[in-house]
């Protein structure tokens, strides 16, 4: 079988992600120490799927397993979703000993990641991502959480995980939306810092699209060294490295959260990286073909490459106004400058020559 | 003015501490950044005594400041106040260039540490401790703790502030309660890893009790630096080292829960150390003349050191089997080798060679 593994070093955690296939079946051998017991927090999809699997392989392997099955979505995301996690942590008497298995999306291991690291101060948790948005991105660098009076992720922690376990093979039943969704993010990857990755993109196209796990494979280990880099150097956000990261998703927010998010999180970025990478253009920082580049392959994996026609920009302009990260009216916001490069700039907003100005004037020609 | 100030060092943060006289009057000349803004959280006793003093001297260095007041005691610390402050920063849209004060006791640098920690991924926090055991320890190291269905800190973080500023000056207005109970574990540095410090506390005695500026300092720095060391060399509880810190503390938590919290932290913690000392003497570990010096100690402060006669055995040791340091039915705790020095053992709880039957059996003769 084919597995892959490398390591993760950041200031506060180095711990291993392994990808492959069928990786479920023995999730005890990618462990360094075998816990006594483990809580899995998965959702109603991944526990119909796979939850039986997982369960029966920890069983097989002498680990006492209790599972706590969470509503699908964003709307599980809450303050009183966590407080029952605590509850149902605290009835089983969880201890440092035991473990914490993320099992499913982002909202998954964004939640569970913010119970594991404020239950007792710190509670060991893997990651094991079941959609590609999560493989390629979420599960790995340590951001955890939890959405308050609609404001997402206003409430969080910086927590490495124990481990990553990335099985491709329970891609094979993610919906096309999500699988679409995920490779946004890939595509990000390699247009901020990997022109190979998008070589790659191009030239395997029809095995990724039919999610041949040898190209799944490849795609995701080098999303995730990419992403292992970044957040190695600057975990917590403090110099300004793991910004660029944001690249696509100033506009990106906007446009999801102007569409009441009908527009996900994928698509939207794919728009937002369009929109950025033209700004670039528009700066004489980036030369067009490298901007059609960028939009041929997002079209070739049928991502959405322009702004719905009714969205308003004035109302994307007051959403970003409100970006969090915006300090005394200046947007730092990553820019490309060639394929595979970005640069952290500041825009003041009130310079008439920002994003969205460019955006509008772009529509109307 | 008599002002002394060293640094910690811990794996994810360096900061200042600064101990002196007056520094509530003037707190911005210890900051490396001066914020645009300060969320000050505080408790009703403190604000009625010292808010004005620091709202005031904020606003003479032009920074803008929001102030919160919590009920008094232990049992603000729920997630309930945590949801309550996160409204209040949301409202005011914290951001992460503002700076949130912890301005109170134990109870408030936790709760606020919490909030700080978890309040988009962590924003800046200062520690103002105002009560003697804050200063000499809880306001250093980084734990932050929140109390579920009666599990004391069973939900928080390691987070450390960016600095303390401890103004011993505001112990002139504390209970001789609070200030007593502080001492305690003023001692219990002294007694686990600093002979210097228990001669002063021997020879400054009069000074101290007193409440003398500048015996305050010495003890506070003294006892700061001791953790300080400690904390730098395990920060997160992950080698056995931080751990020592809970000498006295297994018996002192059974005690003060057994109580019902009559008998407070320190008192508690006074006996604890008498009993677990006494523990050592029963081992052969430490000689009675030194076990005598620190009930000596202890008495010559007015810190009780036995326990109550109407405290059951039978509870305490049901108590001390659900501590959370015990591990498959063994219990790590500091035992004492010599004045100024621990080690970490391990005692089977089974073996009816243990604190709880030591203790009873001293009892009965």
């Amino acid at each position: 079988m084919n597995t892959t593994h490398f390591e993760i070093k950041t200031k506060s955690k180095i711990y291993q992600v392994y990808i492959g296939e069928s990786l479920l079946t023995n999730i005890v051998d990618f462990l360094d120490d075998k816990p006594k017991r483990v809580f899995v927090i998965t959702d109603e999809t991944v526990a119909k799927l796979y939850l039986e699997t997982l369960t029966q392989s920890l069983k097989e392997s002498g680990v006492e397993t209790i599972s706590e099955i969470l509503a699908d979505g964003e709307s599980t995301k809450t303050l009183d979703t966590v407080f029952n996690l605590y509850n149902f942590l605290l009835e089983n008497e969880a201890s440092r000993s035991d473990m914490i298995i993320a099992f499913g999306g982002g909202v998954i291991g964004d939640i569970t990641g913010f119970v594991a690291s404020t239950f007792k101060r710190g509670l060991n948790f893997l990651q094991i991502p079941t959609t590609l948005l999560a493989q390629v991105d979420s599960a790995v660098g340590g951001k955890t959480g939890v959405n308050l009076n609609g404001g997402k992720n206003l409430i969080g922690t910086f927590y490495q995980p124990s481990a990553v376990i990335v099985d491709v093979t329970v891609l094979k039943t993610l919906s096309e939306t999500d699988f679409i969704t995920g490779l946004a993010e890939v595509i990000k990857y390699g247009v901020i810092m990997d022109s190979e990755l998008l070589q790659i993109l191009i030239e395997e196209r029809n095995e990724i699209v039919n999610r041949e796990s040898e190209s799944i494979i490849k795609i995701v280990e080098r999303s995730l060294k990419n992403k292992a880099h970044i957040v190695g150097l600057d975990e917590r956000e403090e110099y300004g490295i793991r910004e660029i990261l944001n690249f696509g998703h100033t506009i990106g927010h906007a446009i999801e959260s102007s569409s009441s998010y009908d527009i996900v999180h994928g698509q939207a970025v794919a728009i937002g990286m369009v929109e950025e990478a033209r700004f670039s253009v528009d700066m004489d920082l980036l030369d067009i073909q490298s901007f059609e580049t960028i939009v041929s392959i997002l079209e070739s994996y049928h991502l959405p490459t322009s702004i719905p026609d009714d969205m308003k920009f004035q109302q994307l302009r007051e959403i970003v106004k409100h970006d969090k990260k915006i300090r005394e009216g200046v947007l730092r916001i990553p820019i490309l400058v060639e394929l595979g490069k970005v640069e952290m700039k500041s825009i003041e907003l009130s310079s008439g020559q920002d994003v969205i100005t460019s955006m509008e004037r772009n529509a109307r020609c």
